[in-house]
């Protein structure tokens, strides 16, 4: 299960909307088969696997990270060519986290005689699709917030210089987890102060540019900002009911769709930017700031998954920005816990990734 | 060496003023003589190992992580025991940092004819005994500030409240930091806020409670204060040149030293602070903030060493405060490295352990 595991994790960032799947066939203790799920409307993991094993799949066990899918989708079901595999046994580190599929395939090939042992591996499994899980649960994209500060917990000098925070590795891994993302978002307070261009740019060159997302309740974009001048990626900018319409059919002549939804507490409802963000196809977000917009997400326990980044540099400043601002919590008893915090190390840089406890799968 | 420099570090915080050391004896291959020195007044490492190894010493090789004194103080030179104890060899990790001394005692060992090696496991040394190393170069105590804040920077609420931030075993490690340091020190501010009592709770009881110091510029510390009231431990008051005379006698009634010191910049002037702190005995110094102490001893570049405890929850907050506050540096290329990042986990918590480059000995 660990090397179906390992297989299913190589599609990271690869396989949305899809989960990450990976499948190997085992006979007398040796592996005759291996496959993994690398992309939509590819051949699923258990195909490539059974596909490598031919007839001697006959009696084996299959070791499978999800249980194999009952319907028919743009590939006929799993669960049927692992019956008419004839393999002995089954095992399935999870069921399909989608309440209307869940424990159907399972059941399917139990049906036709064959033994299925369910949870092996689970917890490693929920977290390598914790995107796909959290997407069958709410409808919503997963989000991520990405932060970067100094060790006193600084964002920017208090002149507002930011230039640079982390290092050169940090900076490369953030172009990773774009890359692996469906969307970046930012809010207008970032896009005027910064003018980011929110492209993917990784060191061996290619990578997909997510969709950018701007938070903008005024549309006061500039037309002239790169994310909207770069035509890279495309530029989706969230704006309030009551905007001026010609600046809006300006910045829709340039290429950037501008979405209008309604307000709440003053700010974008940002439950009805993930509702309308999912059904556009938006699976993954990586939220990128500024310390605003952070605030908000975290205030209305809107985050999945927090990805800080540490630099080893004190910078002091009572009035220097922190990575998440607005109103906060009024106790510290009530701040959110991380849960199953790691810490990994890019150059000099500390890259501390946990789980908020309320948005835990 | 390396058993020797494990020796010398047991002793930790209780040589004080004296650095740390250590010393083992090595005959044929094997240990026959090992020593540590545990107290200022006590024998030096050297002469326990000596004693230990007794006749056999003779033709051995001695490894001491301390160049062996030369001067007569409360013990004599333990150069001339090494030439008595006609050892064969001599190999010492550094140098004693004093430049008064530094090199005498090797000159004489070699003198008497003995081979003398220098510089083995020298930087693992000097580490150990950054606070003698210090003493020795500035004649002012060896800086320490230690923090806690949430991941995203905070070190309390909007609100002003900030219990608590770390875990139980973050504070208890906090007591032990406390127990090896010879005084804490607080702003005014934190005595104002928290009234902390500033003692030792170590979780097997005992430890030593070190000076309680307050930066008190207008002495508005007040008499009921814990800092004053508890007497387990010693308070001196530094507070600036025009001060209420009947307040200070007040204090001084109460068992507190008021110290007056100039002014420098509107706030007490730290080096001066930090010179008659060593004059007064203190060599090993642990800011406590809050932040506008911290501030202050970041932007004038007097802190040796950090210890950030970093809890893994988020707050938020805009007007949040955070562990450094002050000026602050303009620009984010100006702030301060930190060089040596360790990272060590004390339950949920991280501490984040450093050492600012411009006070890099």
């Amino acid at each position: 299960m660990n090397l179906a595991l390992q297989l299913a994790a190589m599609a990271k960032g690869k396989t949305n909307p899809n989960p990450l799947v990976g499948a190997v066939i085992v006979k007398e203790g040796r592996v005759i088969g291996q496959g993994a799920h690398l992309r939509a409307g590819e051949p699923h993991a258990e195909v490539h696997a059974f596909r490598m094993a031919g007839e001697a799949a006959k009696g084996a066990t299959l070791y499978v990270t999800l249980e194999p899918c009952s319907h028919h989708g743009r590939t006929p079901p799993c669960a049927d060519l692992v019956i008419s595999s004839q393999v002995g046994r089954v095992v399935v580190a999870m069921l399909d986290p989608n309440p209307l599929v869940a424990g159907r395939g399972v059941t399917r090939i139990r049906e036709a005689g064959i033994e299925v042992e369910v949870g092996v591996l689970e917890q490693e499994a929920r977290r390598l699709n914790e995107r796909f899980v959290h997407n069958m649960l709410t409808k919503q994209p997963f989000v991520t917030v990405k932060t970067a500060m100094t060790l006193d917990g600084k964002i920017a000098a208090h002149s507002g210089d930011s230039r640079w925070i982390t290092g050169e590795e940090s900076r490369a891994f953030v172009h990773r987890l774009r890359d692996a993302a469906d969307a970046i978002l930012v809010g207008i307070g970032t896009v005027l102060a910064d003018d980011p261009e929110l492209t993917t740019r990784l060191p061996e060159g290619g990578g997909k540019h997510p969709v950018r997302i701007v938070l903008d309740r005024q549309l006061r974009t500039p037309e002239t900002a790169r994310v909207v001048s770069t035509e890279q990626a495309k530029t989706w900018i969230f704006t309030g009911p009551d905007v001026d319409e010609d600046k809006a059919a300006r910045l829709r002549e340039l290429g950037v769709d501008v979405i209008q939804v309604p307000l709440s507490d003053g700010g974008l409802d940002l439950r009805a930017v993930l509702d309308l963000l999912y059904q556009l196809g938006i699976t993954d977000l990586l939220v990128e700031g500024g310390a605003s917009v952070n605030g908000a997400f975290l205030k209305q326990g809107l985050i999945n998954k927090v990805v800080s980044f540490i630099a080893p540099k004190l910078i002091g400043g009572a009035t220097a920005p922190t990575p998440y601002a607005g109103d906060g919590f009024d106790k510290m008893a009530d701040a959110v816990d991380l849960l199953d915090l790691t810490v990994e190390r890019y150059g000099a840089d500390l890259c501390l990734i946990g789980y908020p406890k309320r948005a835990e799968v």
